[in-house]
């Protein structure tokens, strides 16, 4: 399998005034163009060939597959994703920054986080937002061992959110049926939720402030030096 | 809408020794397996019907619409999920051994884990794991309104685990691409990566453990009451 990311030496013998000359660039804006419109399942090569007045055969000059097309698009969407540098700032509320604005980027473009859940980040972009909170972290203090899987579990878990708000968006009144249930959970079955009932519904923006900030704190609570050296069977207390 | 888990009254006239008797138990069964065969992409209420050798609005009559059957589908996979309460165990032990088994049966079915992601938990095994966390994170001193933001954390993540690993099972060579552009970042572009490299690609078992035990330590280092009554705007120091 090749990188994608590598630039091909291709030249194009098409062009002219009439139509956009083939490009990677171009395949991927497109591609970026109809997943925003119409979601994952909307960016087929056939409908980007569409898009571009040419046959899907053109592309795979410039694109392998769709997988590679992919990785090329979801790394595009990404680079909308703000790293601040402003030092009047600590390490922590960057990283939270970081997050968040990965986390509305990915929200902003239907399709972009279900992309992010299945392609592996390799682009430029992504590896630019690995390297920040691979920074961040180090920082905050963090080992270089523990801050690699860190990024991962934060990356991860804000792409999840992403995720699970964007499948759920498309549908009307999405909070209706688990807010029927709850709330008529009997606290005879269900003694735990029926008490919690209220909590586990409410929350809006305090709930990803809670989130991020139990995430880095989990982090910062557990370096695996220290991992290394404890028994994990359930014999130590909090 | 309705609540899929309502029980019906309905009373089929059709059955006999040649057919399976219509029931929403059946439909169920029947889209698991198709499900667990064929992915999400698989279990259509089409599919399902063709399978009872009937037609798609016959099911009508048991289950409202693919998103309701998708939502008893979920639920039903998720009976297999085990619930230790073992006492010999301290709740954290416990609470590990709940997440691994959700984790595990997420994963020996293709397909539900990307359900459980765009699912909203509202079955009887999906209330019964609610009602177990809040319980073991209750034993482990964690308040209600903390532990109600916590069983949402956790489940969230261990699906999204699952839903990545399931969508990458596909693939050859899964982790080929990323190792290969990981292991050839220059040391001048992105010295962070390329200084964390080895542990970017490697963890095996151990990432998972630590992961867990990271989430809950986060969980138990941020109690709602305190994040309340804290800043977040940068400074407080880690």
């Amino acid at each position: 399998m090749t990188n994608p990311f590598e630039p091909r030496q291709v030249t194009s013998r098409r062009g002219g005034p009439a139509k956009q000359p083939l490009s990677q660039d171009a395949i991927v804006a497109v591609a970026l163009e109809l997943l925003a419109r119409d979601g994952l399942e909307g960016m087929s090569l056939r409908k980007v060939a569409a898009k571009l007045a040419t046959g899907a055969a053109s592309l795979y000059v410039y694109v392998d597959s769709l997988e590679a097309l992919q990785a090329l698009v979801c790394d595009r969407g990404l680079a909308a994703v703000k790293i601040t540098r402003a030092s009047k700032l600590d390490w922590r509320a960057r990283l939270v920054a970081l997050l968040r604005s990965y986390l509305v980027v990915l929200m902003q473009t239907p399709g972009l986080a279900q992309l992010a859940m299945r392609t592996i980040a390799r682009g430029p972009n992504a590896l630019r937002i690995i390297e920040a909170m691979l920074g961040l972290l180090q920082e905050g203090g963090v080992d270089l061992a523990t801050a690699a899987w860190a990024t991962d579990l934060l990356a991860l878990h804000v792409t999840a959110i992403a995720a699970e708000q964007s499948e759920r968006r498309g549908r009307p009144d999405p909070l209706g049926p688990v807010a029927q249930v709850i709330n008529t959970v009997s606290s005879d079955d269900y003694p735990m939720i029926f008490a919690a009932r209220a909590e586990l519904l409410g929350g809006g923006p305090l709930r990803l402030a809670w989130v991020l900030d139990a995430l880095i704190e989990g982090i910062l609570r557990t370096p695996r030096a220290r991992q290394a050296s404890q028994s994990h069977t359930g014999k130590r207390k909090a």
